[in-house]
């Protein structure tokens, strides 16, 4: 939405607030629709094409009223995770359209969807043992695994869900493979530690690389562990036919993950987390006191139970929004076009004989250095923040210093790329010239 | 703010954001401000009475948009935090004024500060016993205590924190004291078990039942435990002088939360916390990849290692907003003018027979009931939830069923409790009648 189509779109919606405060008192206090009523007035996917503002907004009134807060909250979520899933093409199994087990939630961030799949995975086991009759010091022998390129907050999780945490070496594409997982659970279990979950990593935030999710997901399988994937920053490009194989193996996860809020133009905060059997969840944070009772449980699912706080927020609507009025095309088109981008980035870095690129751009982020030191790299970068025109940030990969060059907002076009290279080469070649480093 | 007012407003901040999303590329990229900016743009209290929406919108552009989200999100939440500290009379080692180690943050809802407070003291303690060189199963000797009254998110903090919770008797109060936690902590020890935290409750959900914070806050201290506080709901009445004498004792507290999204105006969610000791918090939470290091570490407070997500919202402009549109005297105002609301209520129930009130009315909560079967109260909740004028919840008392009328709406006013009693009294009227129960 452009500045101007804000403007009007904005104000409606102001208006739409004041009339509603205005005239609360005409509404019923709770609502009297019957369980699923949302599956009958909203379609069970994303439209192809966009839709006007106009269509949306007229739907707040007809679809979402009627059911209020609650339960057109919990509904309209469940409908949004299960169009983004079929957009991802997951597997039938984590959606609720299947009528099994599986579904999907929005956690705040991909921090807390994996603190939530470590302690589903965690209760899990810990039960299998309370049945089997294993008794004491069993959660301190609990360990689970990542790659070393795996983001801060699954080590995060680890500390937190109070179990030890080893992260695994890559190969050189930076990817954690199924041997060096399974030579690893070996090992661990024979010094009597109990491995109980991996979570494997789409799209890196270092580097955006990839472990190899269907080796895996094999080795997950065979040992009964616990397969999360975190796909936060990637995971949108998936909805793209040219991307979709790098989601291939997904159907071995236990749980899956990824960011609307990253890469798809939905406001922060809102993370997508599907799971294939929701019982494991619920049975991990299932609390149910007289006051939070109701008389339509089992008839659709209590997402307390799904996530760390009670209280939950509307946020399933600006995914209704924003997946109408792009429709899947126009979502596909705005992935498209940033990897697109990036390529241009690419190219300009490549042709530069000054200049490497540090690992394959696959997506929206490239990763670059000066050939040379670390110190004249940081000392580049640092320069270019200082200034403020751009704003890059750094990594490290095998003790080298690198720069990384993210395309991420929905207005940046050509111009910008060549803005931002200019910048980059305007600096380097003061850095150079000065010749010190 | 009423509706016209909002229409008004609602529209001035949408053609703010239009004019920003157009003139974006003249801003700078990143703020260069430094640390502690905000300080001296704002007063280090909030005003005693309410300034006019102008005053608070000129003040966006001056105040925030030099730090944009970052460092502003930070540092207007530290003062926000401390604004509010000083409403609530907090002692001044829990405020960043006092330049300890003491300091606020907002956290999403209460049951996130409690986990969050859990796991800081999981932490502290098994450093402790770390350093000690103890070793093997201590986790899971770990115990936490709270009122058999205390709010489902204790009981889920300790499913979550992976350690026991054992929830004591309270006296006829419903208040728990400290010689009930001296000797369930003796008993416990005695068996192995290592207590750890005790969670103190202002206000419980079932009947606004208030712990006794004093005697808690002394034997924690005595037996070196963590003391948190947990008044979600009746927090925000601790800033009118007269309920302050509610909070006394709070400064043997470790930590404390009260939600203003529950009842100082500020929308859902926010949940402001304050910590004695910072470095208890970040010990528990600090992990420190590279991508997310900057040049101002030490300098300011590292929020996301005061929680359990990385990513952050902007959440302390709306307190901001609030405080200074209503003021101290204005909240003070809104929240006395509740407590009577609920005393006039009080008041009908008790000059009709048919009734009884349950416990003393202390803030906005009635528990109240009709004289005679469970079973006949719980038809009359029923029959008057599923009219859908009023709505009403139930809680239970010593095996006793309850009904709980709470005053909460911002725009309650007289003549909604006398519709609510008549409504109360029409469909009990019924049921009598009716006198099959």
């Amino acid at each position: 939405m452009e500045a101007e189509e804000f403007r009007r779109c904005g104000k409606q919606m102001v208006d739409f607030v004041a009339d509603y405060i205005s005239n609360i008192r005409d509404r019923r206090v709770v609502p009297d629709v019957h369980p699923g009523y949302i599956l009958e007035l909203i379609p069970d996917q994303a439209p192809d094409e966009g839709e006007s503002w106009e269509e949306v907004f007229k739907d707040i009134e007809r679809v979402i009223m009627p059911g209020a807060s609650s339960p057109a909250c919990t509904e309209l979520e469940m409908v949004m995770l299960d169009w983004l899933g079929k957009m991802l093409q997951l597997p039938e199994v984590f959606l609720f359209s299947s009528k099994g087990l599986g579904g999907g939630v929005i956690q705040g961030t991909a921090s807390e969807a994996t603190l939530v799949a470590l302690l589903s995975a965690r209760n899990k086991i810990l039960s299998t043992f309370k049945t089997e009759n294993k008794v004491g010091g069993t959660m301190e022998k609990l360990i689970c695994y990542a790659s070393v390129q795996a983001h801060s907050s699954v080590e995060k999780a680890g500390m937190l869900g109070g179990v030890k945490f080893c992260p695994l070496p890559v190969d050189n594409n930076l990817s954690l493979r199924g041997d060096v997982l399974q030579s690893a659970i070996e090992k661990d279990r024979a010094k009597g530690d109990i491995p109980f979950l991996v979570v494997g990593t789409l799209g890196t935030t270092n580097s955006c690389a990839f472990d190899n999710i269907k080796e895996l997901g094999e080795v997950c399988s065979k040992e009964n562990i616990w397969f999360h994937i975190d796909a936060a920053y990637a995971g949108s490009a998936f909805i793209c036919p040219e991307f979709r194989h790098l989601l291939d193996g997904v159907e071995k996860a236990d749980s899956f993950t990824m960011n609307p809020h990253k890469w798809m133009m939905v406001n922060f905060d809102c993370s997508a987390m599907w799971i294939k059997n929701r019982h494991d969840l619920v049975e991990a944070f299932n609390v149910n006191p007289i006051y939070l009772k109701h008389d339509k449980e089992g008839q659709i699912p209590d997402y307390r139970h799904w996530q760390i706080p009670l209280g939950r927020r509307f946020r399933s609507l600006k995914m209704w929004f924003v997946f109408r009025m792009f429709g899947v095309k126009g979502l596909q088109a705005h992935i498209q076009k940033h990897v697109g981008l990036a390529h241009e980035f690419e190219e300009l870095v490549t042709k530069d004989q000054r200049f490497e690129i540090v690992f394959p751009v696959i997506l929206g982020l490239v990763c670059f250095r000066l050939k040379g030191s670390d110190t004249l790299n940081e000392e580049v970068l640092r320069l270019i923040n200082e200034r403020g025109k751009i704003t890059l940030t750094p990594t490290r990969f095998k003790e080298m210093f690198v720069i990384r060059f993210a395309v991420c907002s929905k207005n940046t076009e050509s111009a910008d790329i060549q803005y931002a290279w200019q910048e980059i080469c305007y600096i380097s070649t003061q850095v150079l010239l000065e010749g010190k480093l």
